[in-house]
């Protein structure tokens, strides 16, 4: 398993990156990375671009960055298209959502002024808070994907573009249950046809991304493409699919904080998180059916960590409560504040209690950016189908039915920087580093 | 590297566990167990006593606890000594350090009451802000440490016991520099003759230990065995060491929190962390030598983890403050509260705090039992000298001097269970995992 | 005004304390009382048994306690009797309610065990989340109504009580509107015959209350008193009412930080408040009808006090936001976390964020101590209806109609003091004080 | 007393404004009161722009503005001046300073720019952690004060002023105890002749001031007026006084939050302030003579407001700790965080903490404003010596010795509301509200 004979492809061309919704995760993450070609900002928050990644023991000091470790595409060769339910420009959308001061959007104002969003697959039924007129006449749901096609088609062919990948950075849609049209790519196709409600606008998204050859990667609690027919379907067409959530705020910090008290068996008498924002997030999430989605997404990281079944005396009857509230004082800065009850040593309780004053869209770009590039690389290296390496980036990742998904931010690290080596033939990290210590006398 | 033939000596036998001071964190421990080895209290906490281990893949399904895993000593095998400059008994102090509460003490009062400390080794230009008359006469610090030696031997004769650790439960000293005196074990023995200033009590305990063929884990941050005369002593006896200072609360959440922001490349502007509490190292931390010699243990964890120069951009220059302040209301619990001024993409700032309410005792006892227990582990399986894949229980652990000390709590998590896999000859993790989606098409 | 000719009946006699309710608050607060007569604890948290007053000039250092100034019924004087749902008595609710320790119950165990609960007038209409079967026959309310009246002669010849006083310490009822059955008397009878739904248990409570001439308070939210119909039967009874919502937790804070931001004339730009706590009274308020009732009550408090008509510009239009959550792990303690947006100089935006770390019935007793005793010296001193000087203990005080209700602590203060004053010809204090520098010159 | 023949002279003319300081206070003073003039923002935070004062009782509906109650000078009417040992003009220390975003600097810039500060009287031995060079020369005190009075007279007669207020915006000076040279003027006069380490440059300010008939108002803890000589000197010369410290943010909250523990008589156990801050204010306060002069100011507040003396139960033995921490990532932006152990009935204990996000100089600029007017005010009213009824403004409110000092801003703000009606000849506010009630039957 050490070493690989992985053969990928040059990483050479246009690569076409078209985000599904134009609003604030979408418009902060282009406009950075047009700032960042011309050397104004600097992609913090990008693994990508900033991270390193260590080679053999701690004394050989390799430790190259990721981008000259393995052949990304670089920021130059990207190109941004969207669509939107709203017509607004990138540059219209990045003033109307207050992310970005004045300092970092005139300089790139004709790059943005340029991104007009394409007419949207929307509806109210899934997104009840919002409504849109910027979208795709037609009712059929196979129509609409095939429009989704043929938008795919049209943008390489007028940009150039080699490879397209597609990401979702729109709102939340209510809640689904998976059920027997998603079960196979034959039964999802009929009930396209028969613009069966099972089938959310988000599905025809992916379902056109994957039948154009183009990687999906969903950034939002919806079902989407964890479903089997997304996945037989991605596994046909030999591209790779990836979701779901993007991990920015309170999950991310909880799943750093609850490994902390499973790695040093601390018990956990109930955990409570509160969020306020103020964005168009908020105030989709302000829907029940919607905020449905996203509390399935929240909740399941907790269980899958601490592992109540192997632990019942320390996990086996925790109180876990996610709130979200809408507050438009918060404005796109997102405020998380959780308590933590947990217990130690012959069961005494002690408290952690976290604000995490952060901004919703400031945090989702740089993933953006690098599931752009990572599922570009997984794609020309032949990998296909769900890629569990990427669960770093995700609230709840998708993964194998056989296995329970990682939701440890340190071992879905350790995942995402083992495939890496594995990838180029490196040898794998396992920390053990006996050999400082055989012959070491002081 | 994957497997192993070590040859681990059985567990059999009674254990002396030997403890410098009897104080909050002793009593703590030793009532503990004593309650958990009558059914009364769980041992929460403890990775020896509640811990797993994952061997092989995902859906194996093979997830032992440890001890079931390894050949650890039981409880029932532990006998307890302690030295402490106040002469009184693991029941007084477990009284009146107020950190058990009386339903915890009654049951066991009796065992309690039997454990009275022998007199220590203390001297008050080492420990400013205490007093005691439970201490050794003689000035000489050779006579001192040979004291100690006839201590280690009449309790292990008095109690039956195979084997002996020697744990430092007690006060930070004040800050010492390693010297010429520290540099070998002939330069150190010749220092102990002359009384030499720079050879603190707590080195006469690692000293006797050693010699007396007992490992020796150091909780405090003081230097103690963290010197080449040490580890040479060490090698030449062929026991472990290890330190040093418990990870217990405010740096156990920074070494959690800081590898998240270094795993996302968000940047860090500045941490200001402030600590109450109102025990006796509280007291003693009061006096700004001995707070010198915690905030040094303190300090250097974020360096370590961070890394600034391999990513000056994002952690060149940061402001780093860390607070201690005697506050009596507080009694044993202590509580942290952390203020973290991190940026994301394009530099935008944000920020966490956490108020973290812990209690120290509570904290720190089960990891001197895990410490007791890995250590006599170690010791059986013939590792000797420094013990880093302990590194998991200190804020500031005793390391190589080839390489850097690893902070990460995850790091240093796995680097424990790689190395227990080791012994027992298990395949090491690495969390690749790309089997699980070879054939895997929905 | 400064000087009155108040007749005030003798304190002397035996006060009967009827609570409504035998759970967390009433059984925290007669244990207190019974523990306190014994010297076993102090009245912390009560204004008449630890409160002072200052008389005349800050020089004249006259600053008696309030019991020495206003004739006050003793502690010894007191009798405890309740009504309740659930058949435990004071000792077994106090135990199961977990706010006191041991150490606190059983010196009193058997005064407490005593109490056994009067069956409740009880209705799962109007609190959904409790079921109870210590309840009267009867669905007619009048009937009801008339079994309390009963109850309460029973009780007052059994213990030879002098005077009664009836407080409402049980849950918060589903939200009611005043209604045409609520205007006059003769109505609010003529629905009891009929058993209108508008007509509350609460409200046959205090109508049983003022029928025997008893003072009725209302320490929980429920409309009960603060309708035209009880005020006039109050007056015709000349007996004193008052409600309603004992001000304890969060709206102590914010009526307290509010008139800070006022007195500076800070602007507000939202207020998020969300509270966590595990009793009975958080499992009632899971139920959202119980919650408006709750919500209406906590949320009119900002609007009074900040005035928006008054400051459009700085209160015209913020975003006020109050969340209960049901949190078992709490227990009692109730945890309260707010968030405040607010604004300076030129506009700048600043936070204050608090975190209230409480215990409900530990701050819930003093007040029903309070309530009592000054409620029996206003019968004694003639004043009848609503006791507006007594706000400074609700959070939703009821008041005159032609007057606004006063919120701010501070001013609820001043006017209980110079009430104070006022009924005992003292003069009332202006804190001007301008003759201390007439002639000052250093 | 409630009633007045206050001959109050008109406020007609110039006022010019002598600011010692012009950095982050004065400058955001100053331009704050330039763009308000324009209309180009709020005077949110002042008093005597935005207050309104209550006249008679709650149904006469009399809230007029202060300003149209009270004759105060007008925004238009004033003339900036300041002493500064740095040359920056107010519009460089305002660009240096990182309070005033560019908006709200640019459009005054022209105003900003004329202000140039006059050469201060500096000594690095009262202010150790700065430097400047825009100094006047001269080493002899008196000189230096003569010096001071000739800057005031040019001021006036340059810009045709008819009054001066000088107010202390400057730095903290190291601590200083009153001692003989303070005692009366003479020996302080003859201590500036020999320029005695006793007289600090803020005296030398203050004397300036009152010898050329201009109330001085202290910003600072510094000694400064608060001497016999001082309070001689302007009762001589007929004009107004008062400090000191501005009452901003930490101090602010704990004159609100300790209020309403007394208010309520919960016992304190202890009290953890501590504070971040980044700007020259925290550079100056990592002295730690000059931390010592705010850290008496700080302390004193809990005593005089919980008086423990007459509380001991409650308040006689509470652990009350103040720490401030320069921390540069904050910049102007302040930070405190509060802790406070308390306890309720029967002793329970219980937890308020409170972090205070707040921005020092947009809390300190309205200050300076209402103290410049209301000063102004007293001045023409013929009030001269210590201003009590300004104590609403200070942390340290400066006071007669035969009284102790309000602290309460609940108090504070109560005495100086109705000085401004016993002013006017208004009725005093009591709060008493009987009369609502007399008549009222529902």
């Amino acid at each position: 398993m050490q070493s690989s004979e992985h053969h990928i492809a040059p990483a050479a061309g246009k690569v076409g990156v078209l985000t599904v919704g134009l609003g604030a995760v979408a418009s902060t993450f282009i406009a950075g990375v047009e700032l960042i070609k011309r050397g104004l900002a600097e992609p913090v928050g990008s693994l990508t671009q900033m991270g390193t990644i260590r080679l053999g023991g701690r004394t050989e000091d390799r430790v190259p960055l990721i981008r000259d470790f393995v052949p990304l595409a670089g920021l130059d060769q990207l190109v941004f298209g969207a669509w939107d339910p709203f017509p607004d420009t990138a540059y219209e959308s990045a003033l109307k959502c207050g992310v970005l001061e004045r300092a970092h959007i005139d300089p790139i104002a004709a790059e943005l002024k340029e991104i007009e969003p394409m007419p949207a697959v929307f509806d109210r039924a899934y997104v009840r808070r919002l409504d849109g007129y910027n979208v795709k006449p037609g009712t059929n749901k196979r129509e609409l994907a095939e429009a989704l096609r043929q938008d795919i088609r049209d943008f390489k062919a007028a940009h150039g573009c080699d490879r397209i990948v597609v990401i979702w950075c729109a709102s939340t849609e209510v809640y689904l249950e998976p059920g027997p049209t998603h079960e196979d790519l034959a039964a999802f196709e009929a009930a396209m046809d028969t613009s069966d409600a099972s089938i959310a606008p988000s599905m025809l998204y992916a379902y056109a991304a994957l039948k154009e050859g183009a990687p999906f990667m969903n950034g939002a609690p919806n079902l989407t493409v964890d479903i089997p027919a997304m996945v037989e379907l991605a596994a046909a067409q030999g591209v790779p699919i990836g979701g779901k959530d993007f991990k920015t705020g309170q999950t991310l910090l909880k799943t750093v904080l609850a490994p902390m008290l499973k790695a040093r068996m601390l018990g956990l008498q109930g955990w409570y998180s509160t969020n306020i924002l103020g964005n168009r997030d908020g105030e989709v999430l302000d829907d029940p059916d919607s905020f449905r989605t996203k509390e399935v997404s929240k909740l399941g990281v907790l269980d899958y960590i601490l592992q109540p079944s192997r632990h019942p005396t320390l996990y086996g009857d925790f109180h876990h409560a996610v709130r979200i509230n809408y507050y438009p004082p918060r404005g796109d800065s997102k405020e998380g504040w959780d308590n933590i009850d947990f217990f130690g040593w012959l069961g005494y309780p002690m408290q952690i209690k976290v604000d995490f004053q952060c901004r919703d869209s400031i945090l989702a770009a740089p993933l953006v950016l690098d599931l752009v590039l990572f599922t570009d690389l997984a794609h020309r290296a032949g990998l296909k189908g769900v890629q569990e390496w990427l669960s770093f980036y995700f609230k709840s990742p998708q993964h194998a039915p056989s296995v329970y998904p990682e939701h440890d931010l340190f071992i879905q690290q350790t995942k995402l920087k083992n495939t890496l080596r594995w990838l180029m033939g490196e040898e794998l990290i396992t920390h053990l580093g006996t050999e400082y210590y055989e012959d070491y006398e002081g």
